[in-house]
């Protein structure tokens, strides 16, 4: 049995969402059923139904920053009561016996279901995300979202929290670590905050300054404005121990290189099209590395949204109605965000 | 006061090695002289005196893979006794207080001071490598060398060891680990022995099987044959923990990426001409790692020969004369070598 719920569904790569209804299972007895508050919007979720990731089965029902609360739980549910606020990011399932499953990595377990996109394991049946008005999901997917962090502002870290926060870990971000941050969007202003929140000092590397004010107010103490140089990064010979790269326009990657100081990494977060290239003395040279991260487990999620909780870490926000989510798609492709949006699941 | 002493040197970028003689220092109070009994011969001595890394400054003495007894020590050497074996590797000095050579990676000190090719941070002159029957260093660059290894036989470990055994220890090898190291040449064949004694599962990656008997002798468990199938390294999809690339050709980094595991890095050991280039997608997806290494620290090479004593690792080497060193190079430019020249010093 199901039931049929409010959402925003893509119906097509080049038409509009529109407003429909999609079926949410009933329970399994490890299944939570949460009633939806707030659903961000990420980039992630207009390269998909737009097709620019690769083509896609429609109707899909995107949004994979969930929160909301607990309204019934299954029979076999230990870590969640009705009444419970619980988030859901990017992953709905994973296949629970690998390795990286049981390290606590179902972000790396080949068989790993995105919380849109995906295929149920048991049902077959296509995943839909958090542009709707509830979501069922295995308890083992869901977070637990203190009551003290503001949860429409919380929301965003789902999925730019984890996607954040776990390569500042990896890499070993601490007090007195030299992180930055390349671009203020979405991802790269909550870098910001986790980055100052670890202790590190940051420096935001952008084209321009219209965001200087916001990102020294959220923690940056240094500011690259790569319009006005283009050699700016370049010339911060061997200052930064970690750089996030969270945009998709063309790198020189020479130049940050460059800036790294020994063992230091540059991070891809963003995908930028053209290929990546640099000689490989460029890493040689004080064992540098040029790698990448790919969101986080459940076990690291929930970590970082207790950091959040602890550090009072939130996203930057725009508090959308239902009904604007095309114009709001439009305007995130075009940057024009301070800085993610998040649907009022009240106005389904 | 200097003494002279007998060496082979590099006179001009087109010419071949000349016998002659380079002057060595009266001790300083940390010094420690040491007669000279065998030096190796690395593609690096090749590349500098053929000036394909930059123009230098001839008369040049080449060799940074040394060992030999220590015939004499200043008034505040401790490390050392007249009579013991001492090795010394690529570095002679550096700053010494720097984070880096207080961290014991004097190989990141921007100041440290090659065997050959550097400028002695005292006296301006110019530093002069192994191909000579003395050498006069500090005792904080120099390594103790157990007499249970052959002496000839560990001589390249100073530079061939510590290049290969420093990555393999950084990018955590240990029993169980797979590691496939490309390129069975004198970093190479050092490298199977050494990921093989660390309890790793060892695979070469070479275009032909020429040396698959010997790699396996060495550890190697897996061979894999370029030349026979260019998709062969691709197709060992998710398989690596680390790939050793010990050559200076041209590689399709995607190839390799996409044989490692998850936080698997490919580390870059050779010197290609050609940029490396692949997607960020190659290594978000996994969290993988292009990055290179550059020899080690002198606590690092220490530990480094230890292990080799207790694990009974040399290199496989061609014991030459000193008037055959122009041969030797030759030779080595056309990878004709099984593994390793070493120079008998007894033949200056």
């Amino acid at each position: 049995m199901t039931t049929a719920v409010a959402c925003y569904q893509a119906v097509a790569a080049d038409a509009p969402l529109e407003k429909g209804t999609v079926e949410r299972r009933d329970l399994r007895p490890d299944d939570v059923r949460i009633e939806i508050e707030f659903a961000g919007i990420c980039h992630s979720d207009i390269h998909t139904v737009r097709e620019e990731w690769g083509k896609i089965t429609f109707p899909m029902v995107t949004g994979h920053e969930i929160i909301g609360r607990v309204t019934e739980v299954g029979s076999d549910v230990t870590k969640f009561t009705v009444g419970e606020r619980a988030g859901v990011g990017c992953l709905v399932d994973s296949c629970r016996e690998c390795e990286w499953c049981l390290a606590g990595e179902e972000n790396n377990c080949p068989n790993s279901v995105g919380t849109y996109n995906g295929i149920d394991r048991f049902d077959g049946t296509p995943t839909a995300g958090g542009y709707s008005t509830q979501i069922v999901v295995s308890e083992a997917f869901a977070i637990h979202i203190p009551e003290s962090l503001d949860a429409a502002a919380a929301t965003p870290l789902l999925c730019a929290g984890i996607t954040t926060y776990s390569p500042l870990r990896t890499w070993g971000v601490k007090e007195g670590s030299k992180v930055a941050v390349v671009g203020m969007g979405g991802l790269g202003h909550v870098a910001v905050k986790l980055a100052k929140a670890m202790g590190a000092e940051v420096t935001v590397i952008s084209q321009t300054r219209s965001k200087e004010e916001d990102g020294r107010r959220y923690g940056a103490t240094d500011w690259i404005a790569t319009a006005e140089d283009p050699d700016a990064v370049k010339k911060r010979r061997g200052e930064f121990d970690v750089i996030l790269n969270t945009v998709s326009a063309p790198i020189n990657v020479r130049h940050y290189l460059a800036a790294l100081r020994p063992h230091g990494a540059l991070v891809m977060l963003g995908l930028p099209m053209d290929n990546l290239e640099f000689n490989a003395a460029n890493v040689i040279l004080g064992r540098k590395s040029v790698t990448g991260s790919n969101i986080g487990g459940i076990r690291e999620t929930q970590e970082m949204i207790d950091f959040c909780a602890e550090h009072n870490v939130t996203a930057e926000i725009e508090l959308i109605n239902a009904d604007t989510i095309n114009e709001a798609y439009d305007r995130v492709v075009g940057s024009d965000v301070k800085y993610r949006f998040v649907i009022d699941a009240k106005t389904f």
